[in-house]
C-alpha cells in the first residue's frame, strides 16, 4: 500500500477550504515554498531516530554504503531553517531526527507523512533506529520490535482527540521484522532478537528508575515491575514506539522499530558505559538498516562499519 | 524554600547504594567528571524553552542586559557533549533547551533539578519561556500562566509510576506571576495577560488541528472544543506546562510559564506569519524575563530589544 492511497482520505477530510497551501511548520518546508515531488518523490526508505547528530552520521554512513559520489561528509540539513528537527538524504534514503518522547516524534511524523503524500511517494518503508534500556538481555543487544506496548504491557496507543481518549493499534509490519532478523544473522558478532518494546512517557519514574529528581518507590517495587514487564515479553524500553507504530499503521506505512540496548535495567538505572562503547552500540541499528537497504537494492551485504 | 531542603529527602530516598556518582546522562554532566558547585553554585535564575537556537539567543541577550564583559556572542554550550539539550549561562542566569513535549522536558528537568541540588544552589527561580497557540487573543500576545491544565481543562498532571497513574498538582507561583505582569506593564506596546494554559501531548489531533496527517473530526467539533477551553479560562495551548509545574512544584522551585501566542486558534490551525514576525514574537517572553531579572538584581528596567 502506498502512502498516498491510504492517506489521501484523511487528508481530503481535513483540508477543506485549506488546500491552497500546506506549511510543514516544524520542518520549515511547504507546498508553495518547496517542490516536494522533485525533492522527495523518489524516497523509498525513511529512517528516524532521536538524536540529530546520529541521524546525520547515519546519512553519511548510507552515502558510503550506497556507493554514492563524494564522501558524503558535507550532507546538508534539509530542515536547516528550523532547529526542531534535522533531515538529511542519501539516495532513496531519508534520515530524520525526532527528538525524545511521543509528542516530539508525533509532530515530526504528522509533517513527514504529509510531506510523503505531497511528494507522491509510493511503497515507502519507515524504520525507527533508536537507543533503549534492555530487560534481561546484555547491553549492546539489538531488539527488533514485534509489538510496541504501553506501561501496562498492552499493545495500544491512547491518543487524546478533542479531550477524549481514542485507543489505537500498535501493530508493526511482521514481514519487515523477520526480514530484519534475517539480515542480522548475516552480520558476525551481532546479538539480535525480536521482542516486545515498552514505550513510556518518562525516562525516570515512568521507567521505574530510582535515580531521578523524584522517586516514590523502593528498589523492590521497581524490580517487581520490571520483572512483570519481562514476563509479559518486554525486552527493551524506550519512549516513541507506540505512537510511531500507531501513526505509521493508520497511514499505511510499512514500519519497524530497531533499538540497541545501552544497559540491562534489571542490573541498574544509570548509563555508565564509556562514550566509545555507547557510540559503537548506537551504530548497530544503523548497520542493520544499511544491510536491509543494500539487500533491497541488490547491492549485497553491508561491509563497512559505521563511523 | 531552597532546592536542596525540599529536594534532599527524595534524593536520599532514592540513592541508597548508588550515591558515589551521579551521571546526568542527557546533559553529559556528572558529579565525578564536573565540579558542579563551582560551575553552577551561584545560579539564581533558570530559563528553559523548546528551541536550542532560541535559548542560545536568550543567553546572548541576557549577557548584554546584565552588562557582562564581552559581547556574549561566543557563549559556550555547557552540554556540548550531548545533542539532546543545549545549555548556556550568563552571570546568574542559566538558559537551557528542553525540546518539544512533556517527556522531553521531564528528562531535562529531572537532570537539571539534580544538578541544582548537587551544586547546592539556593532560592532558584525557574521560568519556561515558550511559544503557543492563543485562544481568543491576538497573535503576539504574551500569556503568563496562572494554572496549567490538561486536555480536560483540569489543573492536574498524570504521571505514570510503575504502571500506575499518580495525579499531581500543576500549581505555579502566584506571586511570581503577578511580579511578571507588573514588569510587563512597564514595557510599551507589550500585550500581556494572565490566564490558564492548556498542555497537550500532541500538536495536531491533541490540539484540535484539522491539518495533521490524520484527522477524524469536523471543523465544527474542533471549534466547539476550543470554545469550551476558552470558557474554562484557557488562553493559550502548548505542550510542556503541566509537567513543568508539577515537577518544579514537588521539588520546591518557584516556577512560572511565559509563552507568546503565534496565532489565534479560533481563526486557524497553520502558523502563517513571516519568519521576521515570528522572530519578533519569540523575543517578547525573553524581554519580559530580562525585565524581571534586571529588577530583581537592581539594574532598572530593560532597555535593549532582543536580537
Amino acid at each position: 500500500t502506498s502512502v498516498k492511497s491510504r492517506f489521501a482520505k484523511s487528508l481530503i477530510n481535513c483540508h477543506k477550504g485549506n488546500s491552497t497551501e500546506d506549511i510543514l511548520y516544524h520542518l520549515d518546508l511547504g507546498t508553495k515554498t518547496h517542490n516536494l515531488p522533485a525533492m522527495f518523490g523518489d524516497i523509498k526508505f525513511v529512517c528516524v531516530g532521536g538524536s540529530p547528530n546520529r541521524m546525520r552520521a547515519f546519512a553519511q554512513f548510507m552515502h558510503r554504503e550506497l556507493g554514492l559520489a563524494g564522501d558524503g561528509e558535507d550532507v546538508a540539513d534539509i530542515c536547516a531553517g528550523s532547529d526542531r528537527y534535522a533531515m538529511y538524504r542519501a539516495g532513496p534514503v531519508l534520515s530524520i531526527s525526532h527528538g525524545m518522547g511521543i509528542p516530539s516524534i508525533s509532530i515530526m511524523l504528522h509533517e513527514l507523512i504529509k510531506l510523503l503524500h505531497h511528494a507522491k511517494c509510493r511503497d515507502v518503508t519507515i524504520i525507527r533506529i533508536g537507543t533503549s534500556g534492555g530487560l534481561g538481555i546484555k547491553a549492546g543487544s539489538v531488539v527488533i520490535t514485534d509489538t510496541a506496548v504501553d506501561s501496562s504491557f498492552q499493545p495500544r496507543f491512547e491518543q487524546v482527540v478533542l479531550g477524549d481518549v481514542v485507543v489505537r493499534s500498535t501493530e508493526l509490519d511482521k514481514d519487515l521484522a523477520e526480514e530484519l532478523l534475517a539480515c542480522s544473522r548475516e552480520i558476525p558478532d551481532f546479538p539480535t532478537l525480536i521482542g516486545h518494546t515498552m514505550c513510556t512517557y518518562d525516562f525516570y519514574e515512568g521507567q521505574g528508575r530510582l535515580d531521578g529528581a523524584l522517586c516514590s518507590f523502593s528498589s523492590e517495587k521497581k524490580l517487581e515491575y520490571l520483572r512483570r514487564a519481562y514476563d509479559a515479553g518486554v525486552r527493551n524500553i524506550e519512549m516513541e514506539s507506540t505512537a510511531f507504530a500507531a501513526l505509521c499503521g493508520l497511514c499505511g506505512l510499512k514500519a519497524a522499530v530497531v533499538c540497541v540496548t545501552l544497559l540491562d535495567r534489571l542490573e541498574g538505572d544509570q548509563i555508565r558505559a564509556s562514550h566509545e562503547v555507547l557510540w559503537e552500540y548506537q551504530q548497530r541499528p544503523q548497520r542493520l538498516i544499511a544491510a536491509l537497504i543494500r539487500k533491497r537494492l541488490g547491492l549485497g551485504p553491508a561491509l563497512l562499519p559505521a563511523d
